[in-house]
């Protein structure tokens, strides 16, 4: 990998945010791993959306900087981690990884479970691990500002929060059904300096022509890209970020499942026998488990890898392996990847970062090479297990994470050899979806 | 300490909760430290609120378990902490203390400066420190719910999490303005799976009588108290729980006190040359200092301890030091603290956990001593440090924190000479109070 490129799209170059000199604990990850270098065959390429033809970098360089781009398309097994971006891990990395004694107890299991949990994160989530990266690679090429959208908000917080650490600013345009309903991102986005719009809003073209066709509008995620998307083409000092998808997000997930393999060594396992993780657009599954099938695929080891997806939303399970959108209007990228079509609209679910039609494209070929399989978990079935996770625990799962931990609850309930590993992605914490808890228990 | 206790007030008995055989890290304390060891003279004693003599045990005895009874009049210098407890502890415990590196430049400060962070826990705050203590020594004597009340909630949500966890019941009257405005912290207790009431409730002598006299109060600390208690009573298998103010609960918190020595250590420091914690009812400041104290008392160190107060309600810099009540009725015995009167009503507050008339007596007996000092800090100036904060080291901290931010903020903006150590205790994160921080942004 460069990380030194000079050029951008906006042609503007800068130096390389300076790391501050913190002593970063050697706990702290000095790679991401990339498991396109060990995918038994590649995995087929983004699409130019009107030639239908692969993607080249400069299609993409009007949105993001160079570095990422060629993040998107590398096939190195490790890509060393900026300094800059390790010292601001280490405020939260390692991520605990947790023997759960009391869930064993509570579910007289006989398997031995432990759960990484990335709601340790300022932000609540996992998502800061790609945020703080994609900030500092736009900041050191030259990039001040970045836009993204945002849904029930934990993307737009978690850029919010990279972006005040990188020192640039964020404009976060938000569905406005929760911008209205769901204030408390939007509070946690402005108090780290951020501005979070409404969506759709009078700002953009985009905006404006959906507000005059539907002034009462509840908007959507797909309107929200494109008032980001075209925010950020009108202004050569901003980029736009996306927070999963894409190969380079996986890409710097990947810590997350590092520090679980040496979590476990040090644990005395030699490996986990089952991973569950949720999956709503791929980030935090391939984070958690890409590492752990790199290592099935070098080194022979057995990990079976469960992505839990909601059944109201199953992509995986229910879904075509084909190209398609990631955005309603068609603007984005063909990807190839299981969709229930760009135009499928989730019903309303607690788990708003599970609500995507599509699967990345690294998740949905993991998927089809066998490497993975997918299990549809219903919505109750989900909180009952987080209310059980939490008793016994004592952290609220965020409903997303709720996915994983039900899956691993049914499978440990019906264990029947002593001893075996099971693994949850914990991917963030529940506190600011209390009211969804409320409402089930 | 006697942990074996047979006798309660109830006369039930019961084992203690069985550790679990979690390996537990060496990094989490196995005493917790008590500054009534070194005072150079003792604390004044609680006085009955009939007789205004010393109380004794049994006075104690109906709302609280022997062990804690005896840990409130302890003078040894370390409590062994229970493994069944130090398992819990284990969960997010050590906390971490980071080095505020982007603050210091954010600032232009000569200082270095850390903090140490209790949000880490799965309530958000310092709370569980003790609470998880409580939760054990009384189920350890055979009690199978306690009752409590809580303002904003912190504490309610931390008690019903750890009766959660030692398998008892938890029963929380809430005060009904925060009950009615506030409802994220009633979720969480939920989800835990205890009650909340609002208070004033129709369940006790108490609560009827207050809603007989105004049926539309708004309710108050005070009655709050009152309703717990008496609940409490009434039940023999019920005790009653207070989250600050007492001996037992400075105790508990002095985990997070002792985890800064070591860790300060690690980092290379010789001392903090000064830290600031908040000061409500005394628990995170005591927690966070009197091992520092202890330390200067035994080993000659010099660190400075700044208990910063909110200028709304300013016990230590405002208040008289002599006996008072700990609550409005003046039901429960008189205390030797700084206070400003048992009904001196604090205007409203963000920082709900700072809005109390009096102050732990050992917090107060330290300041007359001359061991601590404190310092009165504006609504404004809290939050414009927090924001500060926030922006530079990620994290958004809870009001009551912002305090302490603001305290060494100021100091370590004019430090004149290099290289002053600069300790800030984070007592908690701001998640739930985010619409406080967008008041004010």
């Amino acid at each position: 990998m460069n990380n030194d490129v000079n050029t951008s799209a906006t042609g503007s170059t800068g130096p390389a945010p300076e790391p501050m000199g913190a002593d970063i604990p050697s706990t702290v990850p000095t790679h991401w791993y990339n498991l396109n270098a060990d995918f038994p065959e590649p995995v087929p390429p983004a699409l130019h959306p009107g030639t239908r033809e692969p993607l080249g970098p400069q299609d993409l360089a009007p949105l993001f900087p160079m570095a990422l781009i060629l993040q998107e398309v590398s096939t190195e097994r490790y890509v060393e981690i900026p300094e800059a971006v390790r010292e601001i891990y280490a405020l939260w990395r390692p991520s605990p990884l947790v023997r759960a004694l009391r869930l064993e107890r509570a579910l007289g299991t006989k398997a031995r479970i432990y759960y990484k949990y990335e709601g340790v994160s300022p932000a609540g989530s996992h998502k800061p691990n790609t945020a703080v990266a994609q900030a500092y690679y736009n900041a050191a090429e030259g990039i001040t500002r970045l836009t993204t959208e945002t849904g029930a908000g934990q993307w737009g917080a978690s850029l919010a929060l990279a972006c005040s650490l990188m020192g640039m600013t964020c404009e976060v345009w938000q569905v406005r059904a929760s911008y209205d309903a769901k204030p408390y991102r939007r509070f946690q986005m402005e108090t780290y300096g951020s501005v979070c719009h409404s969506s759709p809003s009078e700002l953009t073209d985009a905006g404006r022509a959906m507000l005059a066709a539907d002034p009462d509008t509840t908007g959507s995620l797909g309107m929200a890209i494109s008032e980001a998307v075209e925010a950020a083409a009108k202004d050569e000092q901003a980029h736009y970020a996306l927070g999963s998808v894409l190969n380079h997000v996986m890409l710097h997930q990947s810590v997350i499942g590092q520090e679980v393999l040496v979590q476990l060594a040090e644990a005395g396992e030699r490996q986990a026998d089952v991973a569950f993780g949720c999956a709503g657009g791929g980030s935090n599954l391939a984070g958690l488990t890409f590492p752990l099938i790199g290592r099935n695929l070098r080194e022979g080891t057995t990990t079976r890898v469960v992505a839990c997806e909601p059944a109201a939303c199953p992509s995986i399970t229910q879904g075509e392996y084909r190209y398609d959108h990631g955005d309603v209007a068609g603007l984005t990228p063909l990807l190839k990847m299981h969709t229930l079509g760009k135009n499928f609209v989730p019903p309303p679910l607690h788990a708003g970062g599970l609500r995507y039609h599509g699967m990345a494209p690294m998740v949905s070929h993991a998927v089809e090479l066998g490497l993975m399989s997918g299990q549809a978990v219903g919505q109750d079935e989900a909180f009952a297990a987080g209310v059980i996770f939490a008793r016994a625990e004592g952290i609220i799962p965020a409903p997303e994470s709720t996915h994983a931990v039900a899956g691993a609850v049914e499978y440990a309930r019906s264990a029947e050899s002593d001893g075996q590993v099971v693994l949850i992605g914990l991917s963030g914490n529940g506190v600011l979806d209390l009211p969804a808890y409320a409402a089930y228990v």
